[in-house]
């Protein structure tokens, strides 16, 4: 027994739009332990549909499918399944009445073109959207094959799997031995450094560990087949264990933490706050900070210094060391640090003002080079150096630049 | 002739990373007027990498494949590929310096196991990796099939697509007829309404028009089929000086423009400046006005007054109505707006307060209330109102505060 993700439209095929759907169905097929081995993306073409279900019915027994429910012409993925199993189309009264219903809470009628959404293949359950027009099939047109259609809009296609689909596997026998798995997630050591520390986990059968990286940061996959989460948890805890052991102060957390939701957690349990001065991160220093619910208890705020005037008037930086060492200089950000830092009485300033390209560097300060500084208690302040490259792009230094100021801080708190 | 995309990678299956290769490969297909029908994701088993090649080679004769050229045990892709077609792996010895010498610039030793990546098929082409240790390849191993192969980091894949890939496509006439799309983009009006407006144009043979929408926006795009760019643009450029017609304000810009950038023009053009006071969006605004390069010649700064304390110490905005209206206010908005438009003496001053949730709402204030204060010449100030609803997630209610306040600037600035 497998699944294979099914992925329709012309869109995916011309690049308009990133699959994030079948990264969605990929983590909750590996949630539920049904073994998943192709993705398979087609257009919004019958005669190619079909051959990509001959295939797949060749090789997988669950069929998902994602996209193509809508109520435009170019919306073929119901009746292609249907025509494929030679099964005729009912119209489902209702979906019509749901259908006519969400139109009316808009005020509005439904349009025509939305029936072609109540035809469903005869002997399929309707998986019901609660928040758009296409409702998605639960089908079994063959003993051995299952088939699930949701549209291709993320956040509805969510909310059906979750409140029809997992129900029904589960009801199948899924998601008793399941794969479980814990990232570790690594800032301030390259993915090689990090396997040559910990190579000899590569091979452990259950639980594997691989390395993955992206964006500036490095992961292991701690991953275990067991019964239950509890059972895979204790598969993965010693080898998670271990592998931070030999980590030390790089590993900065796992699964969901962020390296603001980490620093963030220490500043709440120390009772501490934290306010920033931002450059050439022009404000993603903050959405950071901020992306996390609840983060008003330790983040104050701070302020977005992009023009020298800010700098001077919002943060009191000295304008004769501005002209003296230049905005990009560790006099400075060490000002801007402490500044923040006093003007919002925070325990904690951070600041960032660096070359963040494409433009703006020279040969003694060439883009990618960036000054953080980090100002705490009794006013100590601290200005570090970085050379992020002048081949990197411009979201990318200020991506790197976010996060290290981050992670100063963050080693910071761990080695008061 | 058409082309396939083959991602290999386990990490895919288990949902660990987003699919943004076969996106970028897509869109470049396009470009070059490479037909391109499907996409499959593999993991890294020999056995089932080579089925999909069966199946690939059955229906498209280019093959690109990305991922599984690392130097880990399980990167197996080069050497099944050779399998699957007979031809031995031959160690290239170019490859070798490289990598060695692009460890030495960073003071290391090449690793014994990165002597694989040196194995390319007899008779391939080696593609060279500038930024990485992953060369990849250009391979004929029959007359009507090409191989491609990528490294699955995406940086590294990009370069190498447009420094080899697409000199060698062209050099076997490819992009001679071309797909050539423009994608008109609109804030402030929804895609059905929008859908409704210009329907008649949905029936378009060549340049098409078809609707897409996400992350709070909708877009048009217009697909010209052509011998050139020139002879694509001159058929999409009556359709899209319609389509601006009809569409009127909401049509904010196209392609590569954002709705910072845009009123970064704007401002620009009319040798004004803007600040920005932000509490919900934490520095979000900041962020998407300086992730344009020589946005410093427009943006000045502003403000990050997460905390009511930063209100009032950095904006000015008066404790009794804190207190009486609360932070989430009109009045707030507007003194907020002030308050960084006069400290900075910036043209305009933008301000954001809001409830983002998913904790803080009340009856009166649910989450997703979000008060935006427009503040500009002679100290005019006006605030503009949105409930962007309670069952929406924090990411994206930032993301809409965000985007809005832009586009009220932007239609400020459009009808002064």
């Amino acid at each position: 027994m497998s699944a294979e993700i099914i992925c329709v439209g012309t869109e995916l095929l011309l690049g308009d739009i990133l699959n994030s759907n079948s990264q969605f169905l990929a983590q909750q097929l590996a949630k539920l332990g049904i073994p998943h081995y192709y993705q398979t993306v087609v257009g919004d073409n019958p005669e190619r549909l079909k051959q990509v279900i001959e295939i797949a019915i060749s090789r997988a027994n669950i069929l998902i499918f994602t996209g193509g429910l809508g109520p435009t012409p170019d919306d073929l993925t119901c009746e292609t399944i249907a025509d494929f199993f030679g099964a005729p189309l009912i119209e489902r009264s209702e979906i019509i009445e749901d259908i006519t219903q969400k139109f009316a809470q808009r005020g509005r009628v439904m349009s025509p073109t939305n029936r072609k959404q109540a035809l469903i293949p005869q002997g399929a359950e309707v998986l019901p959207n609660p928040t758009g027009t296409a409702p998605g099939i639960i089908w079994q047109p063959r003993p051995d094959i299952t088939i699930f259609t949701f549209p291709g809009v993320p956040s509805e296609m969510h909310r059906m799997w979750q409140e029809t689909a997992v129900p029904f596997l589960q009801s199948q026998g899924w998601g008793k031995e399941i794969i479980y798995s814990r990232s570790l997630r690594f800032w301030g050591i390259g993915e090689s450094a990090l396997a040559e520390k910990v190579s000899s986990y590569f091979n452990l059968p259950n639980p594997t560990v691989a390395p993955y990286a992206g964006k500036g940061e490095v992961r292991l996959r701690i991953s275990a087949k067991a019964n239950s989460a509890a059972a895979a948890e204790e598969l993965i805890a010693p080898v998670e264990k271990q592998l931070k052991e030999i980590a030390g102060l790089d590993c900065y957390g796992a699964d969901n933490d962020t390296l603001a939701s980490v620093v963030g957690e220490l500043l709440r349990s120390q009772e501490e706050t934290v306010s920033v001065a931002e450059s050439c991160t022009g404000g993603g220093l903050g959405q950071m900070f901020t992306e996390i619910a609840g983060s008003s208890d330790y983040f104050w705020g701070g302020v977005i210094s992009y023009d020298n005037s800010a700098k001077i008037r919002l943060l009191g930086v000295n304008p004769k060391d501005l002209d003296k060492f230049g905005a990009v200089s560790a006099t400075v950000a060490e000002q801007m640090a402490l500044g923040v830092k006093s003007r919002l009485e925070t325990t904690w300033g951070l600041s960032i003002t660096g070359i963040a390209g494409p433009g703006g560097g020279t040969e003694i300060k060439p883009v990618g080079l960036v000054y953080i500084g980090v100002a705490g208690p009794n006013d100590e302040v601290k200005s570090f150096e970085y050379r992020f490259g002048t081949i990197r792009e411009r979201w990318f230094i200020r991506h790197l630049s976010a996060c290290t100021a981050l992670d100063l801080l963050r080693r910071r708190l761990l080695t008061m």
